[in-house]
């Protein structure tokens, strides 16, 4: 009799985004006049950059070719854009291009990662989060291990130190929900506390290229002591407009050490890259080909244009609210603003009020974790004339 | 302090196509001008057929503009290609769109279905095979657990029932590496143990396109009650030389079930489809165009010359050594020949005799398991000169 397996039983259902899909639904359906301006989901809307159009084509083409054809590339990755990524990305940090390994989504990246450690690691994971670092953990069968790191506005969203001993850490920063960073002095005590207790930091960076300010670091490995002790996701899909493309990658330096019930100590590397040949096939030679141009000179003019073109309507979204009176977090180093909500509602009650009087769908922040009640994600990713025209509603039906 | 997966430490490294490509190097450099020919890894040569290439520039360029452009599609796949097919390849057999995964590979497929059952499980795998199944069942902490097939020439290459009861049951036809194939009474005796057994068999079909002979199943839902046990693994990469594009799917009907602990049923396609909402986020636009031109009449035409193209090659392979005196399998419903290497030697011998004598390469049939020494796979994935070079030099240089 074939068993499953049971930890995804104890997954809790995630209803946010079907039930946002709903509301919206039920509310167009009873409203057909009404325009409602999507701001929930962090998906982007730009299209793809023209350079990076231009080698996909180029690429396309060369696998219609006896000559350019391609079939299976390394499962890590083509040379071309490992090296890509280092002149552009590691210069000067130190990171080889065998310690990258690029996958088709930093989606997948953080799921796939709990395959390589132990069940019984105790995992710290800030609240409110990305829900896919403590589902997948879930399913590896750790439910029982997770520690939730409270994330409060009282605190500058700055995480506290975990209370107990964890040996995983997942950070995310320039943070999902809150759009809030972290700067280099308090990232450097999470890598200085991951030295102390031979723990990993899981730095989810997919958020990088909206940072605008100085002292915030654009990669862990700008701290001290990060290469023995972090592991680095980024995606292009946020930097880039890739989220149809799909691409990303996983930094995994050698210096970086799991440690078996024996005590001999084992480089993450080498059992990511075994998971990588054994479980996977590599990126589309096309993307990889996208990625790469992404690193061009023209490629990175282009996809600065779209990235000042989202951080603009972050601007008009958190300036427009703040002049309401809203208190309003993220949106200057991040295309997420986090909004608090008006004292005695709850985000969902926020939310209805939104929907049905300004006709503008946000996500609510208790859909992240019970630290994100009374909090409410708008993201910058649609039009400027949506941002303007949101804030432009907001203001005059409900406040 | 961070524990590492221990059942990592038990995979056996698999030296096989590395110990293969230090041999060819080394006989390479201290004979710089033999010409060698490369039939070992099963990997096409073929370029991506005209109409497939068509698509994916239409595909490019609507990703470069406003209205074209998309993003984040859905984990499962477009419903344009889950729809296509279903009419293309499960017309008749009842498999509905919601029990279709769209996906990057068979392989991360293959690797990734483990994630959903239980470690308890006893696994049933044949003996030769490709070592994904294993591998990914020892990382999973299922090493002790696994019984393998024995897979006989005086059998046929039919692999026999287990002998003690096994919940999952691997199977791979048209097989990689034998090219046999199953007949539909062959294949229904799996079904039934599976039903009576409440088992699962996991059933790949990447090299169903090359059956040319009735009565072999192109799908395993063409047996009786295979829709409440198998699941079944589809690839675009042999059938239109997609290895470089990545692109593939799984079919989970709703009538497969597990079961928990407590004796619940449970519908995998429920548990594959939260894995893949969580860990996954969809295959690239552009290359799910690409699958989808593969069903056009055009498209069909196109990847049919190709597959036609490759058979070819294999009849020249296997009738070529069969005039020589070998017994050789496969190479019939399949792009794979397995021969029987000369009584007394062992699958490296050969390779290292082919290698020297004849500059061709092989791969050794111990290097899909013991019951693969004393045979020797060629792929028909080489070009047709080669394919007739290489036969033509077996003959005249070693026999």
């Amino acid at each position: 009799m074939v068993n499953i397996n049971e930890n995804f039983l104890k997954l809790e259902n995630s209803y946010l985004f079907s039930n946002i899909a709903k509301k919206v639904a039920e509310f167009q359906k009873s409203n057909p006049d009404k325009k409602i301006i999507k701001l929930g989901i962090g998906d982007v809307t730009r299209p793809i950059v023209p350079k990076v159009i231009e080698e996909m084509h180029k690429a396309v083409e060369e696998m219609g070719t006896k000559e350019g054809f391609k079939g299976y590339g390394p499962e890590q990755g083509y040379e071309f854009l490992r090296n890509a990524i280092i002149e552009n990305e590691y210069k000067n940090l130190g990171i080889e291009s065998d310690e990258i390994f690029v996958s088709d989504g930093a989606k997948c990246d953080c799921g796939n990662i709990v395959d390589i450690f132990g069940t019984d690691n105790k995992i710290a994971i800030t609240d409110p989060v990305y829900p896919v670092y403590i589902d997948t953990n879930v399913m590896a069968g750790r439910k029982e291990n997770i520690i939730l790191l409270p994330v409060l506005e009282e605190k500058n969203f700055v995480p506290e130190l975990p209370n107990e001993k964890v040996d995983i850490i997942y950070l995310c920063y320039p943070n999902n929900p809150t759009g809030t960073v972290l700067k280099k002095d308090e990232l450097k005590k999470f890598v200085d506390y991951a030295k102390e207790n031979k723990a990993i930091i899981l730095f989810d960076a997919a958020y990088e290229a909206f940072i605008t300010e100085s002292d915030i670091p654009h990669s862990i490995y700008e701290i001290e002591g990060a290469k023995d002790v972090a592991i680095e996701f980024k995606s292009y899909s946020k930097t880039a407009g890739f989220t149809g493309l799909r691409c990303a990658y996983v930094v995994i330096p050698k210096s970086v050490k799991g440690y078996s019930k024996k005590g001999e100590e084992i480089e993450l590397n080498k059992l990511w890259n075994r998971r990588t040949t054994t479980k996977f096939n590599g990126v589309s030679y096309i993307i990889q080909r996208a990625a790469e141009a992404t690193y061009t000179e023209e490629g990175k003019r282009q996809i600065r244009e779209n990235i000042n073109y989202y951080l603009e309507n972050a601007k008009i979204i958190k300036s427009g609210l703040q002049k309401e009176g809203f208190t309003v977090y993220g949106g200057v180093n991040s295309p997420y603003i986090w909004l608090k909500v008006p004292k005695g509602m709850t985000s969902w009650e926020f939310f209805d009020k939104l929907l049905k009087e300004a006709n503008v769908v946000g996500t609510p922040g208790s859909g992240f974790g019970t630290c994100g009640e009374g909090f409410f994600r708008l993201t910058a990713f649609g039009t400027k004339e949506n941002s303007i025209e949101a804030i432009k509603r907001i203001k005059k039906e409900i406040f």
